[in-house]
């Protein structure tokens, strides 16, 4: 489906059917509202299933990989060939996204969007190679504008694909070094928040380091000029594939009427961009954690979107999504499992 | 086991599995320190149990329930009639700790360390009652010294019984109506915060009500003058019979170098008690998350805890510890299942 047609189907959330909810929480046995955000999350989930007692049981993470040309440029810590590394740890199970996912009995599938090695196969891959890897952005746009809307409607197809296998609770996920850059310098065309304050070591570069990540990104916005008022424009100028097909991701779960769980620094830039192109989208994001990233707590401001989760992470893959996802099974079971005042004869005042 | 010989036998962390625990998780396919908290608690879990990679897979939440004399000065939105309610709505599995711990896959015991209602019983609840409730405490101590110390061996003998029993991760829980205000008068002992930043509305008070709730435990600290160099004077004179029972919790697994999850404020003023008679306990806590009542934040801060969640939950009952166990058990997995560099064939540099 392309992305105009997916915009026109997100809808904005079923209130009717929240009231309903927020009036089932109130005759559970707790004082009004102490479930604080385990209540909110019950409600959201209400209003964008329809349900009132809705139920999350089949979970996915998408962890999207994508290459970026900026590394050239001394950015990460880490080599470029870390990006295939993972992605072949992550299909053998052995990475933390895959722990973390199992713990909550949900699946991990892993899509190359864009990685820069073209040797990168496996069966168990989804391959969706855009291009190998971005153009290193301080020296023009990091992708043609129809490369971004390919890589955006790849994350449109994988949320389809799972939503019509039954999935109803997706997260995103990403691997791809280099990728904290192209997440600040979005996140950097939509705040004034300066990038002193935003750019951090991502995999562990040093002070110097993160100044010379600084001087870079503002390279790129100087050379590209992203344009706010178009998201696309944006996430093709200084964004990255992985990024672009988590941003299709969310908008296909958006239009599923699927609550869609947000990750990191990275996948709320993907989320950031999402929310610019629909604002509605919003509603059917949940932020799960903190990361550790500078930018991430600026980026959730700019959202409006509240963490749940401070362990101080910041390892991406959607590891703090998938800890989350037990989080949000518990706000649906309190919905389904609690008694009501009057079944357990408690009387309040 | 009494007090005296559970202190003498709190002993300090393994720091040599904590060693070799963290060469591990520096060893696993992540940039290092990169999991945040889920590695420190690894590190801690070494500690405690002395093994590498520990597991934590027999849960038993402990909900404490005891009543307040104080309750009479109309310091809570709910009748004290509510604490044996609740007490038979745990033990038919349809409060809201029941819900999180079946999630987390844990067992709930209820214990009546002193409500105040006599005709309570069930087969399933474990009644220790040392008295029917604490006296009014601003018109004299809550409870007796030898009271105090009888509740907090309750606590000890409920954590030995469950770890002679196999289980090797407990949290604290509790029920008793007015036990903020208990919970702010131990707090209001230890720190120069001032009360009207530390009390909270609890179960539901209004600005009012918050502010003769402040008057009420500036006179019970008048009255009372609890010594905050001898916590059980603290415990005995403005605490609570549940708040003496989780201290006792907290002894007793520090004691059998067992891990403790503890909840909330009312939970957090039994560690700082606890902590206070002997410091090497705060090793063996884990704070789950951070309650919506205002003193909890002072509360941890002051034992030198920081939590995970931030639920705005205000509901107790162990609801916040119950959610922390699956944060806690992926902290074990990644420990146990995650690939090394090495098994991964990841170079990182």
């Amino acid at each position: 489906m392309d992305i105009k047609s997916v915009l026109e189907e997100i809808q904005p959330l079923d209130t009717e059917t929240m009231e309903k909810a927020v009036k089932r929480l109130n005759s559970l046995t707790k004082p009004i509202g102490s479930l604080g955000v385990l209540e909110n999350l019950a409600v959201q989930l209400a209003g964008i299933t329809g349900d009132v007692i809705p139920t999350v049981r089949n979970k996915t993470v998408i962890v999207m990989a994508g290459d970026h040309g900026v590394v050239e440029e001394g950015v990460s810590a880490a080599p470029q060939s870390v990006t295939p590394q993972m992605v072949y740890n992550f299909l053998q199970g052995g990475a933390g996204i895959n722990v973390l996912a199992r713990l909550a009995g949900a699946e991990v599938k892993v899509v190359d969007v864009g990685v820069a090695d073209p040797t990168l196969q496996d069966p168990n891959l989804i391959s969706r190679k855009v291009r190998l890897g971005t153009v290193n952005m301080t020296k023009g746009a990091a992708m043609t504008r129809q490369e971004a809307i390919k890589a955006i409607e790849v994350g449109i197809e994988i949320a389809q694909t799972e939503i019509d296998q039954g999935i109803n609770l997706l997260a995103t996920g990403e691997m791809g070094i280099g990728n904290t850059t192209s997440s600040s310098a979005i996140l950097a065309s939509y705040t004034d928040t300066p990038l002193s304050i935003i750019v951090g070591p991502g995999v562990g570069l040093n002070a110097e380091g993160v100044n010379k990540k600084v001087k870079v990104i503002e390279t790129a916005l100087e050379v590209n000029h992203p344009d706010p008022n178009d998201p696309i424009d944006v996430l093709a100028k200084v964004g990255g594939l992985e990024i672009a097909g988590m941003t299709g991701l969310i908008l296909g779960c958006a239009a599923r009427r699927t609550p869609v769980v947000i990750d990191g620094f990275i996948s709320g830039a993907a989320a950031l961009i999402a929310c610019k192109m629909a604002p509605r989208v919003k509603d059917y994001i949940i932020a799960s954690h903190l990361s550790e990233e500078p930018g991430h707590l600026v980026l959730l401001e700019v959202i409006g979107l509240e963490p749940m989760l401070r362990m101080r992470m910041r390892l991406g893959e959607g590891t703090g999504a998938a800890l989350a996802f037990n989080v949000i099974e518990a706000a649906t079971r309190i919905m389904s499992e609690m008694a009501t005042f009057e079944e357990a004869g408690v009387i309040m005042d």
